[in-house]
């Protein structure tokens, strides 16, 4: 089967690029800098279930994405899911925290997650400032 | 600096072995069967900190891990997740998700979480099976 990003998921980020393994995207979400992995294997639904040079090339992705993101905003903490209760498709969420974010100090898969999308000028100047991010970054391993 | 788990999670979770990498945890809330990994790294409070060689065995933990509770509890899903905005030593959660269990289809790090400690009989019997199965996996990478 051909893998293709879940409709859930394309509906609601903004595409950033394509690393070895993962398509990046940031959530369309303005209260946060909040960004996730796709891991373009078709079916995959658990970590375990990659190989282990998949898994492996994964936390390397995991971390270039978080290394990133502190260097860009600077938060007071990353905090990185995977859960797929809701969307099955295996995806990890990488998420810049702050001390003054509006669900502080929970984490942000619960009721009290108020839908915020950004506006289209917002919008296109940060997903043009992390394109470019995403694209100089090489993930080693 | 010596390595010594928080005070936060060693009250709050019953320990259950040593892997390579990480003491494991089984978090005292009987809702859940929640497992947490506390790599053995001095002030270690996000996953880029690791060497390369550390974050790919703290995977490999996170991975046998989850096999080891997809065999044991057969859960709907399960959820990881590496937060530290409370207790700010690098801790990874893997918890084992049901359908019908209380917070399903959100995350479990939220304000709705209602502290339910096992009762001493349930815990001693539950951690006895985890230490022999924490014991008999062998985390290879």
């Amino acid at each position: 089967m051909q893998f293709e990003v879940d409709d859930r998921i394309h509906t609601s980020a903004f595409w950033l690029g394509d690393w070895p393994l993962s398509a990046v995207y940031l959530k369309n979400h303005a209260d946060f800098r909040w960004l996730i992995l796709v891991p373009r294997i078709a079916n995959a639904q658990e970590i375990y279930q990659l190989s282990i040079i998949e898994r492996h090339l994964l936390m390397d992705e995991m971390v270039a994405l978080s290394a990133m993101m502190e260097a860009l905003f600077k938060p007071d903490k990353i905090n990185m899911g995977a859960l797929g209760n809701m969307v099955s498709q295996l995806h990890v969420h990488v998420v810049a925290r702050f001390k003054t974010d509006v669900l502080w100090p929970h984490g942000i898969w619960q009721p009290d997650l108020i839908a915020n999308p950004y506006d289209a000028e917002e919008a296109n100047g940060l997903v043009k400032i992390l394109r470019k991010k995403i694209e100089e970054v090489s993930v080693t391993s």
